[in-house]
Formats: C-alpha cells, sequence, structure tokens
C-alpha cells in the first residue's frame, strides 16, 4: 500500500491528500435539505447528508489525487449513523481507487490495540470467517504508551500490507507543551521521531516504510530535523492553508527525490465554495469549487521543487 | 456524575469498575452457538454475541458495583455490528444505573477533539434537534496533543456533567519508553499529572474533579507521587489482576479519605469461568461466576483500608 501511494503520488505528480472531515455546516442547503426531507433533522438525516456531500466531493476530485483522508471524529459525532456514513466514505473511494487514511488517531496497549489494528487495517475472525471491519488502506496512530501499543498494528499490516501515520509533531499551537520539551537535551517528538525510524525498518516497502509519521506543517524547522530523523518514513503533513502552513514551509518535509510528504489540506478543499476566492461556484456547485481548490493546491505545491 | 461516582463508590463500599472488554474467545460456547444460529458467523453474530454475554454479566453484577468500562477497540473491531454492540452494551448500563466510564482513548485538536467528545460525551446538532451518540458518563482521553486536545473535551462535560480520565502513566511494560523520560528532572507523566490537576479545577464536583487521570496499577511508586501531584483528580486505575497489580499496591492511589481511586478489572472479572478458582461455575454459569470474582475483588480491595 505505500508503494501504490508512492507510485500514485508520482504518476499525478500531486503529494496531496484531501481530508474529509465533514462538518454539517459545510454541507450546502440543498444536499441537507434532501436529506433531511428523507430522514428528518435525525442523526441519520445528518449522516446522509455527509455522505452525500463527501461522493460529491470525491466525484469532482478523484482523478487529481492520489489519498483522502476522512477524520473519523466528524462521523463518530453522529454516533452510529455517523459511523455507517464514515464507512460508506472509506468503501466509495477505495472503489474510486483513492489510498484511504483513516485519520482515527488510536493507540493503546497490547491486545487492545490489536482489536484497534484489526478494526481498521485488518481482518476479525469469527467462527471460520474473517471480515473487514472498517478496512481503510493506513490509519494514524498514537503513541503515547510506547512500542506495546505500536506493535500491534505493525503486525497487523504485515499480514495485511497496510501501513500506520504514527503522530510525531502535531500541527495545533499547544503541540509543543509536552511534545517539544527537552529529554537528554531534544525534544519528545525527536525521541518520538526515532523510534518511528526505528519501527519503521520492520515494515519496508520498495522505497518507503509501512511506518510513516504526523509532523504539521505549521513547525517546517521541526519538519526538516525530523525528515533527517526518519528518512525512510512518509510524512503526513497537515495543516497547510486553513491552518497557516504554507507551500514554501514544506520543503523541508520531503527528501531529495521529491518524495516522502504527503500534505493534507481538509476544509481548504471540502468547504473551498465557502471561500471568497471561489464563490462563484456557489453552493450548488460546490465540489466543482474542490476541483478548482485541489487543482491550485497541486500547483502551489509543485512550485516548491 | 463525579458526584454520583463518589456516593455510589461510598454506598456499596466498593471502589471498583468492571472492564467490559468481550474478546469472542472469553464468550461462552452456547451463547455463541445461539447467536451464530441465528447471524450466522458474521459480524452481526459476534456482535450478539458479545451483546449477550455483556448482559448476563451486567445482570449479575450491577447491584454490587459503582461503574463500567467498556473498551470500544472490543467492539470496533467488529465493524459497525460491534458499535451498536457498544452503544447497547453503555444504554444497558445506564438503564441499570451505572456510571459508564467509555474507555475510548481519543484525543486530536481543536474542532475535531470537540467533535469526539461531543459524540461521546455530548449532544450534536441537527437541523433543530440535538441528539447524542454514544453518550457515556466518562471517556478516557489521550493527552499527547497538548490542552488544545483537551480543553474541547472539558467543555462539553461542563455543558453537560460529565467527566474525563486522562492518561497519565499507562499500565503496560513499555509505558515508559516516553512517560517516564525526564524533563527538567522529572518524568513526563508528572508533568501530564501537573496539567491534569490544573485543567481539573476548572470543572469541580463538591469533593472530586470531573478530570480524572489513568495511572496504572503496576507501577505504585508511581501512582504515590501521582496521587499528590492531583489532589483533586480521581485516578482510574487499570491493570489490578491479570495485568499483575495487586491490592497491597493499591494503597497509594487512595487518598487519606479512602476516595480518589477507582480500581478496574476486566479479564479477571467477566472471563472468570476460565480460571481455575472459579472453574466450579462452568461455562454455562460464567456470570455467576464473574458476580463470585467481583465480590472476592472487593473484599480484596476494602482489606487495605
Amino acid at each position: 500500500m505505500i508503494n501504490k501511494l508512492v507510485s500514485k503520488i508520482q504518476k499525478l505528480n500531486a503529494p496531496v491528500v484531501v481530508g474529509l472531515d465533514p462538518m454539517l455546516g459545510y454541507v450546502p442547503e440543498h444536499i441537507q435539505k434532501a436529506a433531511f426531507d428523507e430522514y428528518g433533522e435525525t442523526l441519520e438525516g445528518a449522516a446522509e447528508a455527509i455522505w452525500q456531500y463527501n461522493k460529491g466531493i470525491v466525484d469532482a476530485i478523484h482523478d487529481l489525487i492520489p489519498a483522502v483522508k476522512p477524520q473519523i471524529a466528524m462521523y463518530e459525532q453522529f454516533g452510529i449513523p455517523g459511523m455507517i456514513a464514515f464507512k460508506k466514505t472509506v468503501d466509495y473511494c477505495k472503489e474510486k481507487d483513492l489510498v484511504v487514511i483513516g485519520d482515527v488517531k488510536r493507540g493503546d496497549i497490547g491486545s487492545t490495540s490489536a482489536a484497534y489494528a484489526v478494526g481498521h487495517l485488518g481482518k476479525v475472525q469469527v467462527g471460520s470467517n474473517t471480515y473487514a471491519g472498517f478496512d481503510e488502506d493506513f490509519a494514524t496512530v498514537n503513541p503515547y504508551l510506547g512500542t506495546d501499543g505500536i506493535k500491534p498494528f505493525i503486525d497487523v499490516c504485515k499480514e495485511n500490507k497496510k501501513g500506520i501515520f504514527v503522530l510525531v509533531k502535531t500541527s495545533n499551537p499547544s503541540s509543543g507543551e509536552f511534545q517539544d520539551r527537552l529529554i537528554d537535551g531534544r525534544p519528545l517528538y525527536e525521541h518520538v521521531g526515532e523510534q518511528v525510524a526505528k519501527w519503521g525498518e520492520e515494515h519496508m516497502g520498495d522505497s518507503y516504510s509501512y511506518v510513516g509519521a504526523v509532523v504539521g506543517a505549521t513547525y517546517p524547522e521541526m519538519g526538516k530535523v525530523l525528515r533527517k530523523v526518519m528518512p525512510k518514513s512518509f510524512i503526513l503533513v497537515p495543516g497547510y492553508g486553513a491552518q497557516g502552513g504554507t507551500a514554501e514551509g514544506l520543503r523541508p518535509y520531503f527528501n531529495e527525490d521529491g518524495l516522502g510528504a504527503i500534505v493534507n489540506s481538509s476544509r481548504g478543499i471540502i468547504a473551498a465554495y465557502k471561500q471568497e476566492k471561489y464563490s462563484q461556484f456557489g453552493p450548488e456547485n460546490y465540489a466543482d469549487a474542490s476541483r478548482q481548490a485541489t487543482i491550485d493546491m497541486i500547483e502551489d505545491i509543485a512550485s516548491i521543487f
């Protein structure tokens, strides 16, 4: 799956992933109305609205990008109907041959981490059958619990040619509260990055590891250091656009081969029609606005090479 | 909800929470068979089996204990049907007047953490209606992303009189890999504990805060220190029994008032019938074995006061 991600990035010349993080407030009025007319103002109605909204965006942009990153929290807030919309979105994106990074930020210990890994990346045994629960291609994982928490994910990934992105340095303002604290003279995120490199050696693709890292676009200096610490790990870079990360600041996240990073934009793409820049599309043509914003983002990132 | 937890603990004289972490391998043959006869060896069949298994245990022990802690990973591994079984379990335990601690270990930034908080502890707005998605009373939360990740949970908790337990020092062997590293001469977990105390001041119950901490039973020395660092925070203590934590080692987790900690046992209670000690019950009477194991655990813990 890491090989597929790399080859799609090369083919499309687009180290870009679109975050499918639908807030109900992003969904154009006409889609909300159709969903509520059918299901009422219920969790089912909300789930239908975000699913139809996603589908419109995926139909409009799937040929431009290698991957999508649905953020499960945005679905989980709508309870079971929301989880069904998440699963439908994952399945639909895979039908469209997109690599699906489940932004689930799970992490626990031993058999519990194994259960998360099985649910999102593997197959669970039921009697003599096996089933995939959510079946993303990659998942984001929280490292706070250490190797016991990560190893079960890697084991499941090995069996299924799937991968993970471990949170190393997140994009938010208070990420430094713990992540930047100095341990033996170097920040915690560097120590986590070193472990990512080590974990990654266990499960290598052709040129990159199945174990990647999350490093926010908002901290390019740290991106530069972490790029060196984890030379074989793909870096998933959130925080471009809406959160303030710029294309210029992204260069250090890439290796000399022009690979090694994939930049995420969520709101900037999926709610593009709400920006002044794309307002001429209007809510009815929100998906066309997303397509234009995707094209612009790919160009913007290409400009740094 | 923290006041309810405290008063239930006092009334029952049982600072004990039972972890509803069903592995399919724990579920007695006759329950599996009935579920598979009805739904086949499918995800629905597995979900039905763990739900019936849980129901039997809850019916047998609900009068003995203040709280349960379903581990969502064990349900999530069965995809959507598993999530439905999780929701049924939460609802059923609340019907039985148990405090429900969702062991979900979620955590993200800003609006994404808010979405998790809303989904598990709050209510989501859909048009002019509001709905609770999963509706636990407490949730466990991962602190790696810092205050931005925690604050949205606290905001939702304030509105809904709910609470969180923040991972501080986990029970697993490699928890020290990052959590024990020294920062300014003190381990990371102490710094996290200090933040828990600070976050907790924002949302106080009568005698304890709605912001608690997770500290593993396997590290009593650290429990002692952390008890002092977070005097007003309840400590949720996993790792008793199966993971090696002993009753004797639990004393430091409690305050002088005999409160301030709640000890979890999962496998030791729910799969008690598989232990030699309770084997006379047999798989048919697994729930009675769980009841006996609960009584024994409550006695064991009472012995330390």
